[in-house]
Order: C-alpha cells, then sequence, then structure tokens
C-alpha cells in the first residue's frame, strides 16, 4: 500500500471520480474491475489511433518482421549454399544445426512472441498471453537440439567445452530463458486462476518479467554475434575473410559479407525489437509500458 | 497540435484546472511555465522518495558504475599484463591502444554520459545537460586516436579495411555518434537560446535523441564484444584459448578467462544502463522516462 498512487489529496476524491466519470472510457478494460489505487493512462482512444501513431506502428512491426524473416532466410541460405547443408551423420554438418537452430528458431520465435504485445494490442490479452507462451514453448526444442548438436560436434572432435565468450553467453542466455519460462508460466498462467487475489503480486512480476525477457532477448543477440564472429574466423579464415589469396586483395569474400550482414540484422532487431515493445502506439506523452498490462 | 493530450473533454478544463491547482507542485519544475497540453507525471513527491524506489536507484547506479570502472581497470590490466602495455612505435603495441580507448574511453564515457540522467535528477537540469555534453566530448578524442590507432597498425600490417563484421559494427556506431552528437548539440544547448520559441521542437526530439543514444551504446557494447572475440581468436588462438596444450586439456587460459569477463561486464552494461534511464525512482504506474525531461 505503500506505493499507491493518489495525486489528489483525499478529501477531493468524490470530484476526481465525478470527473473520470464524464470521460468515456472505451477500451476493453470494463470486463475487470478497476483497480483502485492505479491510473490507466491508455484510456484515451482519440489521440491513440491517429496516423503518427499508427505510421509508427507499422514501421516499427513490419521492419521487425521483415528483420526476422530476413535472419532467418540468409542463415538457411549461408549454410544451404556455403556450408553444404545438414546431416546427422557427418560431423561438420552435423554443427550446421546449431545456428540455424539458435537464429531460426530461438531468436526468430523470441522475437515475435515478445513483438506480439505490440501487434495485438486490441485482441483480448488472454489470447496474446497464451500465443506468447505457445511461441517461447515452440523455441524450447530449437534451444535444446541447438545445443546438442554443437555439444555432441564438439565431442566428436575432442574440443574443450565452454573457454570461449560464446559459450559463456549462449550459457547465461539459456539460463535466463529457462529461468523465464519456468517463472513466467507460473506466475502468469497458473496464478490467473485465483484472479482477484493474486492480481497484486502479478502486478510487480510484470515489469521484472518484461525487463528480464527484454535483457534475455538481447542476450541471446549478443551470444548469435559473437558465434558469427568465431565462425567466420575459424571457418574462412583471416586471409580469406579480408578477401585476400596470395597476399593480394581480391575483393571481400561473399560468405564473409553473408556473415556479417546476418549480425547486423540481429543487432537491428537487438534495437529495435525492446524500442517497439517499450513504445505504445500512443503519443509520446502518454508513457504506458505495453508489456505492463497484466 | 494533432499529437496534443487532453484526456478532459473541453469544457471541463477549468475545473481540471482547480483540481490541479490544490495540489502542491513541490519539483524544481516551478521555474519554467507549465506546457499548456501536457501531464508531468513525476511530481508527486511523496512516493517518488521511498525505500523501494531509493534501494533500486542506488542498485541501479552502483552496479552500473562499478561495472564501468571494472571494465576499464581489467581492459588496462589485461593489455599491460598481457599485452605488453603500450607503445607509439612498436607496431603490435600500437594497436593496444584501440581497445584501451574505445573501452576505457568511449564506452566508460558514455556510460556515465547516460547515466548522468539517472544520478543527478536533483540537480539542476541545465547542469546536467553541460556534464552530459562535457563527458561525450571528451569521448570524441578517444574515438579518434582509438580508431588512427588500428588503422595505422592495419596499414603497417598491410591488412584489408573494413572486412570484418566487428569493423562493420565499430563503423556504424562511430557514425551513430558523430550524428548524435552534432544533433544533440544543436537541438538542445543552441536552441536553448530562443527556449519558448523551440520548446515544441526541442520535445519531439528528445525520445529520438534518447532513444538514438541508448541504440549507439548498445552498437559499441556490440562491437567491443565482437572485437574481443576477434582478438581472443586471433592472438591466442583456438587450441590456447580453448586451455590445451598439445591435445590435452590443462585448463582454461588465464588471458581468455580476463578477456570473457570483460566482455561479460560490458554486455550487462549494455543492459543495465538503457534500463537504467528508462526507469524513474518513482514507482512503477508513474511512468516517466528520465530522459524525457528537456
Ligand atoms: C542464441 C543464439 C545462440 C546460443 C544461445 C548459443 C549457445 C551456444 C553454447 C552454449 C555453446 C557451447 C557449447 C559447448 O561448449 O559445448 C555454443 C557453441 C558454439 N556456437 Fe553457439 N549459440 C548461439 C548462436 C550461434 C550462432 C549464430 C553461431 C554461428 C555460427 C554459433 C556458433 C557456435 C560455435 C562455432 C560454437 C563452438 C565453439 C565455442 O564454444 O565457442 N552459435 N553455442
Ligand atoms: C566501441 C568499441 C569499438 C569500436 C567503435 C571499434 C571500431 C573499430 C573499427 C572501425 C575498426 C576497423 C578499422 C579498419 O578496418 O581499418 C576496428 C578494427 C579492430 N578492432 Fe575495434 N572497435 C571497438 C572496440 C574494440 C575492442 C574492445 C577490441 C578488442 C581487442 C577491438 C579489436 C579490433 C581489432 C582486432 C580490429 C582489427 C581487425 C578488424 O578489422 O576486425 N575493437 N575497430
Amino acid at each position: 500500500m505503500d506505493n499507491s498512487v493518489s495525486p489528489l489529496p483525499e478529501p477531493e476524491a468524490p470530484l476526481a471520480m465525478m470527473e473520470i466519470e464524464k470521460t468515456p472510457i472505451s477500451t476493453p478494460m470494463h470486463d475487470m474491475p478497476p483497480p483502485p489505487d492505479e491510473k490507466r493512462y491508455d484510456e484515451d482512444v482519440k489521440s491513440t489511433w491517429q496516423c503518427g501513431s499508427w505510421c509508427e506502428y507499422i514501421f516499427v512491426v513490419v521492419v521487425s518482421s521483415i528483420l526476422l524473416l530476413a535472419a532467418i532466410v540468409l542463415t538457411v541460405f549461408w549454410i544451404i549454399y556455403y556450408r553444404n547443408g545438414y546431416s546427422l551423420e557427418d560431423n561438420k554438418l552435423l554443427f550446421n544445426f546449431h545456428p540455424t537452430l539458435m537464429i531460426g528458431g530461438y531468436i526468430f520465435l523470441s522475437g515475435f512472441a515478445i513483438l506480439l504485445y505490440r501487434i495485438c494490442r486490441c485482441c483480448s490479452h488472454l489470447i496474446v498471453k497464451l500465443c506468447h507462451v505457445f511461441f517461447h514453448a515452440c523455441s524450447i526444442p530449437c534451444i535444446v537440439i541447438g545445443f546438442l548438436a554443437v555439444w555432441e560436434s564438439k565431442n566428436q572432435h575432442d574440443t574443450t567445452h565452454f573457454y570461449s565468450l560464446h559459450s559463456w553467453l549462449g550459457l547465461i542466455t539459456c539460463g535466463l530463458f529457462v529461468f523465464q519460462f519456468v517463472l513466467g508460466f507460473f506466475s502468469f498462467l497458473i496464478l490467473l486462476c485465483c484472479d482477484n487475489a493474486t492480481q497484486k503480486f502479478r502486478s510487480t512480476m510484470i515489469p521484472i518479467h518484461a525487463s528480464l525477457g527484454v535483457a534475455t532477448f538481447m542476450l541471446a543477440i549478443g551470444a548469435a554475434v559473437t558465434g558469427l564472429t568465431e565462425k567466420a574466423l575459424k571457418d574462412l579464415g583471416e586471409e580469406k575473410y579480408s578477401g585476400k589469396e596470395n597476399g593480394t586483395f581480391k575483393g571481400f569474400d561473399e560468405e564473409g559479407i553473408i556473415i556479417n550482414t546476418i549480425a547486423v540484422i540481429l543487432i537491428g532487431l537487438g534495437i529495435l525489437v525492446p524500442f517497439a515493445v517499450r513504445r505504445t502506439n500512443s503519443p509520446a506523452s502518454f508513457k504506458v509500458y505495453v508489456t505492463d498490462r497484466i
């Protein structure tokens, strides 16, 4: 209760209530009891759906989606065209599942799972939540198989595990993902059964879950970018990567350019997606984190 | 004007004004004219300075500062202890200025320049702004000398420029930094001369400048992390980095662990600093971007 917000002194409360009642409430909020001591600033529909916000909405959502799709397509293209595709038998081709499943599976699905909160502001909130969980659930097999692929391929090579910066970042990312999934599943889906009793707890969890989720996404991108750098240096080697042949410059290596492009796209996503979910499509003076809704 | 916010219907405006006037205003806001059509939510002092927010404030600010200092100390230690220190003559030692000035100069100063907006909420806003500009101005020589160091050392080695992912990210970062500096300098310091006339323009620029600034900071960290990965693989080599000697595992390489630690610290900063400036020390239901103040 100490954290409660009452910008108006107690005696004036009835007057203030009058004011609020005169304002038309037209968001799908009336199906839950209005929280007693909390203001919700996303009720002004008039200013919410104006062109400025719509343009920004479409820009952010469409560009993010294109980048997510571009990342997956480029990765698969890179592996098939330059890295000889996939195979469970051949050790070198077994590794190829790793980047594909991590970028095309994990980052792609997580990205859309986060973006959902921005794309579907007008849908029922429960449906958005279920889709969010579903997307994340789908990325679990990707992470597990992607991890096993690199683990097995390293074992066959007899390489040490977890020495590189990339493997550290990858490990932290996976740990945070599991933590977030368990926490989110428990607190937002299970506790929904006793909706009113857990409202306070859940609204405390939301900013934590949202911030940690965005952090995990950015860590995943950090991991992917260092992984791509490693792969470029190990497979191409410095000479080929820098476009040289027998010491003379022949123009940049095509595969190198593709690897760099995938990484730049991922970095772009790491900046755009957190930005997208942290902005609403209401004007700047209305500060609401979309992910703050329960 | 289309984007202006008037949550109360026109006729009730006088009543609403009355309400607002009854609420005591006790922030250092009264030295500028209250904007006509904008609500400011950071005026409730009672709930702003409570323990929860204070703890979070101290946690975020202190931890960020420690990480920034740790990054600079570890980098200098790494270079001096494992990379034979600095020298303008020796080509290999000339390179060493690059990581030091980029992490110890650019990222360190930028980090603090951004954090200032969080640390000094109670200081005069003009002073905070001037310090912000000063910190960023100090990082210009670091960037220039850091860039020249790697450029020269590459020329002496006769290596191609701008082939690697790291150099792409580095270039984008530097470009964005220059853009941000010019834009910020022009719009917030110069235009302050005609304060009232440019208020609208400046308040439009703020979210753009703040978001781009945070994005630039994260890009810088992405660049540094890929740079560290490259350096570890090139200087240590895969065998030494993975802790092997003649094919048998001898325990992880010390230098490798230090490089990884620097990078993990930087990634931590890339997550914590944006988080710090995007949260106020007021409770979660008050949504104000600290950087939104003009
Ligand atoms: C979210 C994305 C990713 C995660 C969470 C992740 C996770 C991991 C983990 C935990 C390891 C350590 C396995 C071990 O030591 O046994 C690893 C190894 C590796 N990964 Fe990734 N990875 C990701 C993306 C990528 C990408 C995009 C590439 C690019 C090709 C890549 C390339 C590698 C390589 C070459 C190794 C083996 C060498 C090393 O340990 O550094 N990874 N990854
Ligand atoms: C904000 C941080 C950084 C920025 C903006 C940055 C920028 C750049 C740029 C623009 C280049 C290209 C120079 C050229 O091609 O002529 C470069 C090269 C290089 N940097 Fe950095 N750098 C940063 C941090 C680091 C760090 C922390 C390291 C770690 C040791 C590092 C290691 C290298 C290496 C090894 C090269 C030469 C190889 C290459 O082009 O990839 N950099 N850097």
